[in-house]
C-alpha cells in the first residue's frame, strides 16, 4: 500500500520539473506504471527511459512498466505509433483490451456509434475505464500525461501528485502523478522536437489531442485541442472517466 | 442438429441462384446466421431482406440473424459501413469481439504487428476464429460470401452447400452455405449497382477484398483481389481460418 | 496615379481596424483590388463585402475587384475553395495564370520540382511574381492579407498602409494595404468562426499557411505556420517575391 | 513531311507487337514524339528506351522526344510521377502549358469548374488541345497510348497506325501511332509488373484511367475505367479532343 507522503519535504508539489517527479515516483512507489495514450504523453516514456539509462529510479527487469488502453477503435496510425514507441524505447508495453462480453452486449443493443446519440461515457466505461480499473488494482501508483492547459473546467486544477480519488490500488490507496501538469502544449512540443522523440503522425495532420478514431478530429488553426474531442458534447463532459475525479474537483 | 440432406432432390448444389440457396437454407435450417465481413458479401443480406419482405423464409422477430467479427483492427470506414448496413436494412447485427485475456497475452509478448513477422494465423485465431467458433457453436448452419473466383488454390472448389468440416454447430454437425460460390466478382458488383446496395467506401479507393486494416491493401488495376490480403505471405496461406477446411480440400 | 497621403489625418497607420482600412482604401484609391491567396486572407473579402452591402466604399458594377494567382500547382482543395469563395460572395474573381513560354522553358530545363534543388525564387518568379506584376500595372493600389505575426524576420515590421517598394501601378506609384498587419492568427480565426466565413478545408488538416502544393505542408501542434512553407530553405528567404520589399525592410 | 506508307509491306497494321510499331515509327518518321499522359502509357517510354539501349531506332542526342500536357489541374501525384519518369528513364521531357490569356478569359467568365456545368470540351480545348496542336505542328508523327479496350463507342476501332485526321504536322500530314491499340488493360499491367516500370501511385488507390484531377475519379471493382472520367457526361463524349477523330470514326 502507498500513502502519498504529503508532508515529506521532497514531495513534488507544484513543480514543472517533470523528470524529477518521475524520478521521485520511481524511488518511492513500489508498483508503478506509466499510462501511455498514444499521443504527446510519450514524453513521460522518454523521460523515464533517460532516468533508467542514468541508473536512476527503479525499473523491473531493466524495463519500464508502461501500459496503453486499446479500445479497439484507435486510429490505424495510433496502433502503428504505439508499436513504434515500444520498439524505439525497447520497453515492455502492456496493451489492455475491453471485456468482450460487455462490449458485445453494448454493440448489439446500440450499435457501433451509440456515443453520438447518448454520450461517450457508456462506451468509454467499457472500452477504457474498466480495463484501466483492472490494471490499477495491481499498482500502487500511476503516472499520466494530464496537463492543466488541456481543458478548461476539468483539468485546470490538476495536481502534480495526488491520491487518486477515483480508483483503488492493490492495497487500497493509489498515488497518481501528473508530471506535466504545469507544462504548456508549447513546452511539450519543444521537448519532442529538441529530443527527436517519435510522435504520432496524426499530429502532422491537424490532430492535437488524440483519442479514439470516431471521437477525435483535427482542429483548425488556433482552435483549442479539446475541441477535437467529443465535439458533439458540452465542455464539462469531456473526460472519459480515466480522470473522473477531475470533474468533481473542478 | 442439422444433417445436410445431400440426397434431398431440392438440395442447392452447383447453382448460381444465390437467393434460392438462402431461401432453401432459411426453410430447412433452424438456427441460421449470415456471416457479414463488411465487404461485398452485403449482397447476402440484401437477398435475405428481400426474402423476408416477400414473406419467405424464417426470420426471428421479423429480423434476420446476421453477425460480424470485430477484430478490433478493422478500418474506420468498415466500422462506419457495418453501422450503415445495420441501419439501412434495419437488422439485428451481432458484433463479436475477441477474448481480452488471449489478446492481451499475444500483444504483450509480440506487439501489435506480429503477423508481419510470423504469419497471420496466430492473430486471426484469437481475433477471428475463436469468436467465430463461439458463435457457430450456437447455430445449425451459417451462410458466407465465399466465391470460387476469390482465390486460386484455396477457394476454387468451394461448394454451394456443404457440411462444415472445420467447425461444429450446437448439436454437432454444422451446415455451411456459400450462395455466391459460382458468382464472379463482376456479377456481385453488377448486383450491387443494379439494386443500389450500400457498399464499403474503401471499394471506391482501390480495395477489392477487405479484411483487417493492417492486413489489407488496395490493388493495382487488373491485380487479383487476393493480392491485397496478407501480401507478405504465400498464396496458399491466404485463408484466415474461418474457412480453414478450404485449405485441406484444395 | 496615387500618392499615399501619409500626412492626411485619417490615414490608416498602425491601426487594427481592418475593415476601416479597407473602407479608407475603397474611398481614396481609384483602381483597387484585393489579392486573395486561397487561405485565411478570405477575411478581407468578407469585410469588403460587408462594406459593399452597407453601401460604403466603391465597387465596380456592384462587385469587388478580387484576384488570385493560379500558379498551376495549387492543391485541388484550394481550387475548390477559391470557387466556393467566388460563389459564396458572388464576386467577380480574376484568376491569373503564368506565361506558358516562360513556364515551358523552366520546366523543360529543370523539371517540375527544381525549387527543391535551387530554391523557390525562380519558380515563384514565373508562376506568381510575373502574373502579379502584370496585374498590378493596371491598378493604383492593392490589398493583401499579410500579418506581422506570420513571419519573424520578413514580416514583423509590415505597415498597415505603404507605398509598394517592389511594384509599380498603372501611373507609377502603387499603394499597398495590409489591413491585418496588426492582427494575430488567433484573431483572424476568431473572426472566421464568428462570421461563419468559408475556409480552405486544408486548414482542418493541419495546414496553417497555404501556398503551392509542393511547397506547403502541414505543421505540428505549436509549430510556427511559416515552418510549413519552403521548409527546405532558411527562414529569411521565405517570401515568394509578392512581398519582396519585406526582405529589404527587415 | 510524312505520308503514311499504307502500302509498304512492313507497315504495322493490326499488330500487337507494340515495341515493333515504335521501332518502325522511329525508323521511318523524322520528327517523332511520344505523348505521355502520366498514366499507364508509360510502357511506350519503357519500350522506346529499350530500343534506344539496343541501338535501334533514331533518338535525338541519345534521347527520346517525349511530351506531356500540363493542364495546370493534374493531381499532385501525377506531377510527382511525371518527374519520376523523367528521372528514371533520363529522358528530355517537354511539358506543355496552356496559353494564359485564353485560360484567364475562360476562368474569369465561368470560374474554375465550368466543365461540370457545360461540358469538358471548352476547358479541354484550352488546357489540352491547343497546346497539343502547337506541338504537333512541329512533328511528322506522334505515338499515343490509346487502346481499343479503353472505351466503347469512341476507341473500339482505333488503328495501330493511321494518318491523323484531326491535327496537322509540320509539313501537313501527320502520322499517328497507337502501338497498344490491340492490348488489353491486363496485358499493359502485366508488362508494368514484369518490367518493374514505375507507375502513378493513383493506380494503387482505385484510379484506372487518369486525367485532370477534377475530371477523374477512382472506380469501383469491375467498373469500366472510362466511368472514372467525366462521369457527369454521356459515354460518347468521353474524348478530350486529343483524339477527336475517334468520335467521327466510331
Amino acid at each position: 500500500m502507498y500513502i502519498l507522503p504529503t508532508r515529506q519535504p521532497e514531495f513534488p508539489a507544484e513543480t514543472d520539473d517533470a523528470q524529477g517527479v518521475i524520478e521521485w515516483a520511481l524511488r518511492h512507489v513500489d508498483e508503478l506504471a506509466i499510462s501511455f495514450s498514444g499521443a504527446e504523453d510519450v514524453v513521460l516514456i522518454d523521460m523515464a527511459c533517460r532516468l533508467a539509462r542514468a541508473g536512476k529510479g527503479r525499473v523491473d527487469h531493466d524495463r519500464l512498466s508502461v501500459f496503453s488502453l486499446d479500445t479497439g477503435r484507435l486510429h490505424p496510425e495510433t496502433y502503428e505509433y504505439i508499436e513504434q514507441v515500444r520498439s524505439h524505447y525497447d520497453i515492455d508495453l502492456e496493451i489492455l483490451s475491453p471485456d468482450h462480453t460487455e462490449l458485445q452486449a453494448l454493440v448489439r443493443e446500440k450499435g457501433l456509434f451509440s456515443f453520438y446519440q447518448d454520450g461517450h461515457s457508456e462506451c468509454c466505461r467499457i472500452r477504457k475505464v474498466a480495463p484501466l480499473r483492472r490494471k490499477l488494482a495491481t499498482l500502487d501508483g500511476w503516472i499520466t500525461g494530464q496537463r492543466r492547459d488541456q481543458s478548461i473546467g476539468t483539468r485546470d486544477r490538476i495536481a502534480v501528485a495526488e491520491t487518486d480519488a477515483a480508483f483503488n490500488g492493490r492495497n487500497g490507496s493509489l498515488a497518481k502523478f501528473n508530471p506535466l501538469a504545469l507544462w504548456s502544449s508549447e513546452r511539450v512540443w519543444a521537448y519532442i522536437r529538441e529530443h527527436d522523440v517519435p510522435y504520432n503522425p496524426l499530429h502532422a495532420r491537424g490532430f492535437t489531442s488524440i483519442g479514439c478514431q470516431p471521437c477525435t478530429r483535427a482542429v483548425l488553426p488556433n482552435q483549442h485541442e479539446r475541441e477535437g474531442r467529443w465535439w458533439w458534447e458540452s465542455v464539462e463532459k469531456k473526460e472519459c472517466g480515466l480522470h473522473a475525479a477531475n470533474r468533481g474537483a473542478a
